[in-house]
C-alpha cells in the first residue's frame, strides 16, 4: 500500500511544526497528508517543547516555516514573536507562528475560523446569542461574534472572575447560569460533549434552550457530533460543528505556511485522514 | 514505484538534523534510507541556519534528538554545547551534537572514523606518513594517526601558519614541500580530486611519491575514486577512502543518534543510495 503521505525529504524540504504539552497526531496527519495532495515539498512534525522560549529561537534560527501553537503556550509565546497580528492581537492569544525570512508573525487561525464561519451563516446579526465558557475558545468565539456583527451576547460561565473579565472586555455581559432564558443562538466553548472528558454524554446548556436554539455553534471536534450537535441537527437547525472550527483553522494555518489554499474537498479529506 | 524512504509521520517521530551554509543531499538520503531500512520512527532533515545559536538552542528546546554540523559552524558550536566527547576534544571540532534529555554532546565523528578506519588497516604503524592539507579534515587525520599509534607524521601544507600550527599541535613536522621525498604513507586531506574542483584531475603529491606509497587514505568522497586512489588501487595498494570515511562518519552518527549500530551491508546501501 501507498502511504497517504510518503515523502522524500531532501534540503529544500519546508519544516512546519507543532508546539504542545501534549501533541495528538491530528495536525501531523492533517498537514502531510494536504503536502501530499498538492504536491508540496513540505513535511510537517509535532513536537512537546522541553523549553518554549528555546523552542521558539529554534524556529528562527533552524529556520521553521511555520509553528502551531497549542495549550499551554498561547499566551507564553506572544512576548517572543516580532509581529502580533490581528487576529492573535483581538484575543491575546496565539496559535500559528509563520516565520517570513527572520520576521516572527503570531496569528490566531481559531479566532479566523470561528470568524469565518460566522460570517458565512444565516445566524441573525441582531440575535440573543449565549456563549458557554469563558477558557481560550470562548474568547475567540466572543471576539468573533463581535467582530462579525453580534452584538447582544451573553457569557455563560461559573468562574466568576473570567467570565465577567471576558464579558466585560467586548462589552457584552456575565451571567452564571441562563436559568430560564432561551437565547436564540447557542454556542458551546467549554470541553461539555468532549469524548473521555466527564461531560461526554451532556449539554452545556439547558434541555429547554437546546430546544428552542435556531442557531448552534460548537467548538468540541473530537467528535464532531456532540450530544448538542445531534439534539439540534435532528430539530433541522443550522449548526456549525467542532470539525468545521478545527479544519477551518488547521487549513488557514495551511494557507499560512504555504501561500497555497487548499479547496474544501481537499479539506475534507484531509480532514477526515486526520482523525483516522 | 514504493520511495525508499517514504515515511509516516506521527507524534512520536524522532527528529535529527545537519547543519551546514550550504546542506548536500548526502545525509538526508542516507539517514532517511537507513531508518526505513531499520524500521526506526524517525526523520531526517537538512537546514542552512539563519543562526547557529539559535538553531542550538532549537535542539535543546524543541526538542531535536541529533545534529550533524558542517561548515563552517564546527568550531562555533563548541561553546554552546554541555560535554565536549573526547573525539571532538581531541581536535578542538564538533561535527556532531547528542541531545541526551537536555544534555548537549559534542562529538567528532570525522575524527572516528579516521580513527576506526587507521586501526583497521594494516598500515605499518612505524612507516613514513604524509598528510596533505592542514584544514579542518587535517586535523582529524593527524590526530587520528597520532591516537592510532602513528608515530612518524609530515603535515605538508603550502600555508606555513596552519601547517605549522597542526604539526606542533600533535608533535609532528611541517613541510611546505615534500620535494623528492617518498613517504611509505599518503594520506590527502586537501579538496584536490574533488569532482568540480579546481584540482580535480590532480594528484595532491607528486607522481614519484604517489609511484613509491605502499598505503593511501584520501578523504575525498566525490568521487570516491580520486585519481589518487585510482593510481593506487591500479598498483594494488591498500587504499582507505573518501566513501569509506563519509560512510563511516555517517554511521558513527547514526549509531550516536539511535542506538542502533547498522550492519556492513545497511550502511553500504544506504551510502550508494546518498550519493545517487
Amino acid at each position: 500500500m501507498t502511504t497517504p503521505h510518503a515523502r522524500v525529504l531532501d534540503r529544500d524540504t519546508v519544516l512546519c511544526v507543532s508546539l504542545a504539552a501534549r501533541p495528538s497526531n491530528i495536525g501531523t496527519r492533517f498537514h502531510n497528508r494536504l503536502y501530499n495532495d498538492l504536491g508540496l515539498n513540505y513535511v510537517y512534525k509535532a513536537f512537546a517543547p522541553a523549553d518554549i522560549a528555546s523552542a521558539v529561537a529554534g524556529i528562527r534560527g533552524l529556520p521553521i516555516r511555520g509553528a502551531a501553537v497549542s495549550m499551554p503556550y498561547k499566551e507564553a509565546v506572544i512576548p517572543l514573536v516580532d509581529v502580533l497580528e490581528p487576529s492573535a492581537a483581538a484575543i491575546d492569544s496565539v496559535n500559528t507562528i509563520v516565520n517570513d525570512d527572520g520576521v516572527l508573525r503570531g496569528y490566531n487561525t481559531d479566532y479566523q475560523a470561528v470568524a469565518d464561519l460566522l460570517a458565512a451563516s444565516t445566524f441573525e446579526r441582531g440575535a440573543r446569542v449565549a456563549v458557554a465558557g469563558s477558557g481560550g475558545m470562548a474568547k475567540a468565539v466572543v471576539a468573533a461574534l463581535r467582530d462579525t456583527g453580534f452584538t447582544d451576547v451573553t457569557v455563560v460561565s461559573r468562574n466568576r472572575e473570567t467570565g465577567r473579565a471576558l464579558a466585560e472586555k467586548y462589552g457584552f455581559t456575565h451571567v452564571v447560569d441562563l436559568a430560564d432564558a432561551h437565547p436564540a443562538i447557542l454556542a458551546n466553548a467549554t470541553p461539555i460533549g468532549m469524548a473521555g472528558g466527564p461531560g461526554e454524554h451532556e449539554l452545556p446548556f439547558s434541555r429547554g434552550a437546546v430546544d428552542a436554539a435556531t442557531g448552534v455553534l460548537d467548538v468540541v471536534a473530537m467528535p464532531p457530533d456532540t450530544p448538542l450537535v445531534r439534539a439540534s441537527r435532528a430539530r433541522g437547525v443550522e449548526v456549525i460543528s467542532g470539525d468545521a472550527v478545527i479544519a477551518g483553522q488547521a487549513a488557514a494555518q495551511f494557507a499560512l505556511y504555504t501561500g497555497v489554499t487548499p479547496t474544501p474537498e481537499q479539506i475534507r479529506a484531509a480532514s477526515e485522514y486526520s482523525r483516522q
